[in-house]
Parts: structure tokens; C-alpha cells; sequence
């Protein structure tokens, strides 16, 4: 329905002068690109915070857009360069497992970009984002076809993903993302607790399973479904990693009648 | 002039994985849209500021855009969601009255989103910024007359208004904006001040009233009209909030000859 | 090949309500334009910091773009605005300098913005942003020429430019911009460097000479070609500007043999 769009994901920082580069090639090398940014301030070098943010954020674009995702601490060396096609959607990222988190419903496409043909006439060792991928992206916005970037590979990295496990009535997961509000997204999907539940996360207990933050009082810590369907731990009108000092990885257990953090 | 372009106002962070959300909805809900980032760091659930920010920001768009502002604390209870025509701005938010603070040339019309039609199939209980406003926007957008949104109403939630107050010689209002440069933008109407005066705030004199920054030397505290039209306190070349302590609701007071902050 | 794009750079900071502005008055004065965010985090008021930031990132735009740059102490004052034509980028910016590190393929065709015809009706004292400036892009975007914004002048203001210095086996540089990775970007050009070197600042000295971060331990001090092609110190997976406590202005040597930084 829509025209395709270009989004991008980086570790540049707001208001880099990277992303901006990005940007021009994108501009000089395709006509009226719709370039939408999603994130530059991916933590840098966090590959792991990027899966998760693109996890979260990419399934809700239509198929067909083209999304470009830079977190490359290995750029320059011979870590290879990917173009993906999952779901419908065309991904361009390094070969670091930062879009193996996606929901994959077929087998994805995974091609490697070696075809210069496609990238600018001068590559630089420390920006392959203005120098490959934002021209493949140009490339692809154009039409050109996902083979003419390079051939299949049926190998590529993989992220770590840690699953919950579940031990008699305990369900362990842990503390996988920390939005903005400071509310921690745990990696325990909602539809999998038990009706009566209880969460604890180190000392902390929470009592109060809620639908949303307007049904508890203001600095409350409370248990509710994620807008992504996960476990999250909030704190009413307040900020969760603050208030309980807590981190991604941070230990969440669920048992009937008690959750512990 | 333009084709309609969609406004995103949100308190949900720069770079955050609802505000792509809420991208990907419209951009798979209608043809080649338009979306204008307005402001992602509205201070978290600060609806008062929010409408502040919408009030110094909105006017400046054609008739006919559409303004989609998530400040959003009662989310997911039986708080109201809305749909607002007003100067022929479209706005969609929650009714916590962030758009009460723009001056209305005529009456509004103002109607409750209640025709799940236009919103996502399924509905989150904390993310309705994704799935009701996003998918309305993107409805708007597509032609959708706005009476397909919803029943009109006369009843809204109004975002209290702190007007300046005159005592004989004596003008008192308060700040109610602080920008990014940390000027002090207060209540007062510039137009309303005499033609010889003085601002004081807290024991803070101010004995320069200037057309412009460039016109005082570098530190030192000045009274101007902002870009709006209000009395504004700024330090030249500096940063008026951290120098003063200042802090919204600061009272300040001016008198012919003499203004204190 | 693209349409004419409008790009932003700005000390309004991220979320201002004055890009708001600038963004409303674009869109209500000329038909479906393209407007780019590329930085409102330059210092406030660092015209300087600009000046490197748009030799950085404007050049990879294609010839056409209108690029507005408002860094403006100075607003209100008798200081000029100007417009112009540098290797066929169209540049509107207060005369204060922020365009002139750039690489002038040909003379430039520089005009003083005087016609009011292209300006808001009502111009503030404050915000020449909005009331000048974004209506002259309008304008250009609209495709009026630019020898209706006002007359040519042979004369303007040239930010100091500091060129490094070679003194036998020795060049002596500095740090001019550090991106958002704190990574360390000079004034060297590469190219100028002998094939074996070193490199000192201050105390710290620097005996790896990569081709990328990627090349080098985690931690690990190094210096490199920066993506535009000068000499960059870096922090491999870390951040130099932390961990050298280094500044900008800080100086750097280069000795056959030997970095100094």
C-alpha cells in the first residue's frame, strides 16, 4: 500500500554527522527515498540491545520496507556484510546476529553483499554504513534485486537468546530490555503465567498484577503484560530500573502467589 | 498547499522502540505518508508541559495536519481517547487536556474515539499511542471523515491555566516554559508589560530589557519578548536555568521600573 | 535524481519546539516538502562545532539540496544573514562563518538576505529560524531563484581554520571534533603521514596504527584514517574522549616512528 520505505538503526548517537552522511548517499543515489529514523542511540557497540529494539520495533513496518541496522564494532575487518530477506522485509546489517531475534515465519533469505557494483567507488576501514550499506539500501529502494547484491549463504551468527525455563511451579527469566520510562521488559511471555501469579526480583516482591499503570497508585511496583505480550515490572508514575537499581539481565522469578525480581 | 502530513508528539523517549511502532502502524495503514517528528522527550507522564509544548508548537503548521500527542499516564483505565478539530488542526490524544492551551478561534469540535474500526484488531491495555491513535492518524490521512471516529461530545478534561495577575503597578505571573537553551519563558504577555519596567524573581533584578540576545554582553541576565511573545528571562550566551535555579512555577514579578525573578 | 530535500541543523536541541516551528513553517508554505533532520544537538551557540559538523556531513548530499544551518548568537543584532551557492548546495545560514570549512569547488555565489517579500509577515527579534529562514528554503524548495532573496556580496565572515603545522620529521595537529563514540578526529589529513609513524598527545603515547577498531584489543589506544580521512585517535569498544580526558583544541604530534597525543 505504502511506497517503500528506508529506516534506520544505529549506535551514532542523535544528531550524529554519521547518520547525516548516511543520509546524503541514500538522497544522491535514489529518487524521493522515504528515509524514516527509528534509533542512533542504540548503546555503542551493543549488539545484543539492538536484537532486542529490533525485535520489538520492526515487525509493526509493512513487508517490502527496507531496513538498514549499524552496530558494526567488527567494521573493517573480514566479519561479513548481510542482506536479509525475513518476512517480507529486507534487512541490511553486519553479520552479528542482530536481527536472529526476529520471529522467522519461513526460512529466510540470507545473502552476503559482495557486489561492489552497488556500494560507493571509495570504501573507507571504518564506515562501511555510508560506504555499503546505505547504498545497497539506495540500490534496493530502486529495485534492484536482492540477488544482484550477492549470493546466498545458508551460515550467518546467531544472538544468544535466553529462554525462560520453568522448574515445577517456578518460572525463571530475566531482565532482556529497559525502555525509556525505565520499565523492565522481561523475557517471560505474559500468556505463559499461571492465573494467580507472584514475581520477585531479589528482595523485591510484587503483589499487584495489574492491566495497565492507571489501575495501581502512583510509586507502586507493579506486574502487567508488556505492549509486546512479556512480563514487564513498572513502577507507577515512576522508574522501574531507578527505583529497584536494576539491569538487563537482572533474575525474575514467578511462582503461583508470589513474583520475586 | 501540502498534502497532510501526521505530527508525532510523545513523553516516550528520542530513539524509542513505541515511537517506531507507532511509525511501522502508519506506514502499513496509508499510502506514502507524511510523518513529522515533533518532540520524543516530553518530561515522562508531564501532560502540563506537554501542553505547553503543543501551544508554542502547533499553530505553526497548515490546517489540515494531523497532530497525534501520546502523554499518556491514565492509559489502559476508562480515561477517554480523542479527536479534536480546532482552528482546523486535526489532533488525536488522550482527554488529559493537552490541547486546551491553544487558542481556539472558533468552537471546537471535539469527538470520542470509540469506533474500533479504525483501531488495530487487537488492543494492548498500555500501548494505545500503537494501536487506537496511529492506526486513527493513519485513517485521517487516508480520507476518513473524522465522524467515522467517533460521537461528538461537549464535555473534555481542561489543562488548568495560571493567568499573570496585575496588583495596581504590579504584574505577577510565573514560568511555564523552559526551552533547551534553559531561557525562562513565563506567562506574561509581553504586549501587557508598561513601557518602563523592572522583573525581579526570587532576589534576582533584572535591569536590562533587550530586543535581542546579541544585545548585552555575554552572563548577563536579560528580559525580552520570546519568540512567541511572552516576557522571557535568558542569560546571553549562557543558561538561565542553571544560573538562576530557576524552575517552572517560579513566580516573577514586574514593575514599572523594576523586574524581579 | 531526488527531489530537492531541506535539511536542519540547528543548537535548538533535540525536541525543541523551535525545529517545530521552522518544521510548520516549511510545511505551510510550499507543497509536500522533504525535510531532514540532521543535527539540533550542536552546542549552543558553538558556531565552530558546526562549522566542522556541516564540513562533515553536507557533502554527501547531492548538488540541489537546500541545507538551513542555524547556529545564531548573534540573532536580533545587525549581523547578516546570507544565502548561498557552494558547489551547487543551496546554504541559508546567519554570516557568522559555519559554512566556510567547507571545500569550494568554484567561487561561491553568496547574497544577503534582505528581500522581505520570502519572509513571515511579522518577524521576531529572537528567532530569525523561524521567521527568516525557513520561509527563504520554502521558498528555494518552491523553486523561486535565488537572485530574488537578495544581492550578491563579495563579502563575508570566515571561521578561523586551524591547518596543522610541519616542522622537520614532525607534524603538529589538533583535535577539531569528536563524534558521538568520543572518538577523536583531527586535523591531520592521512595522507600526509610518513608510512612509519607514531603519535603522541600529552603524556599519552600511541604505537598502533590500524587499519579499523576491529584491528586492534578491546581497550586498546589507536590511531587511524577517520572516515573522512584525517587522522582519528580512538578507544577500541571504548571511548578516547573519556578515557584521554581530551578536548577539543587538545594537541597531537605526529613524529616518523612515534604518536603523541
Amino acid at each position: 500500500m505504502s511506497l517503500p520505505v528506508i529506516t534506520l538503526t544505529t549506535d551514532f548517537g542523535v544528531g550524529s554527522a554519521y547518520v547525516a552522511m548516511m543520509k546524503g548517499v541514500i538522497h544522491s543515489r535514489c529518487s524521493d527515498p522515504r528515509i524514516v529514523d527509528l534509533c542512533h542511540s542504540i548503546p555503542p557497540q551493543d549488539v545484543n540491545y539492538a536484537g532486542y529494539y529490533v525485535r520489538e520495533a520492526l515487525p509493526w513496518f509493512p513487508a517490502g520496507t527496507i531496513h538498514v541496522i549499524v552496530v558494526d564494532p567488527g567494521v573493517g575487518t573480514d566479519r561479513r556484510m548481510l542482506y536479509i530477506n525475513v518476512n517480507g522485509h529486507h534487512l541490511l546489517c553486519p553479520d552479528n546476529g542482530v536481527w536472529t531475534l526476529l520471529r522467522q515465519e519461513k526460512a529466510p533469505e540470507v545473502r552476503i553483499l559482495s557486489n561492489r557494483q552497488h556500494w560507493l567507488a571509495e570504501v573507507s576501514n571504518t564506515f562501511h554504513g555510508r560506504d555499503v550499506f546505505a547504498p545497497c539500501a539506495a540500490a534496493l529502494a530502486s529495485k534492484v534485486a536482492p540477488e544482484k547484491l550477492g549470493p546466498i549463504t545458508e551460515e550467518w551468527v546467531r544472538l544468544p537468546i535466553t529462554e525462560p525455563t520453568v522448574d515445577g511451579a517456578m518460572i525463571q527469566g530475566e531482565v532482556v530490555f529497559i525502555d525509556t520510562f525505565g520499565n523492565l521488559i522481561t523475557n517471560i511471555p505474559f500468556q505463559m503465567l499461571p492465573s494467580t501469579i507472584a514475581v520477585s526480583m531479589g528482595s523485591q516482591r510484587i503483589t499487584r498484577i495489574v492491566p495497565s499503570y492507571g489501575h495501581a497508585a502512583t510509586g507502586e511496583v507493579i506486574a502487567l503484560s508488556s505492549s509486546s505480550g512479556y512480563l514487564e515490572i513498572a513502577v507507577v508514575n515512576g522508574n522501574a530500573e531507578m527505583k529497584l537499581q536494576a539491569r538487563r539481565g537482572e533474575i525474575v522469578q514467578v511462582r503461583s502467589g508470589r513474583i520475586s525480581i
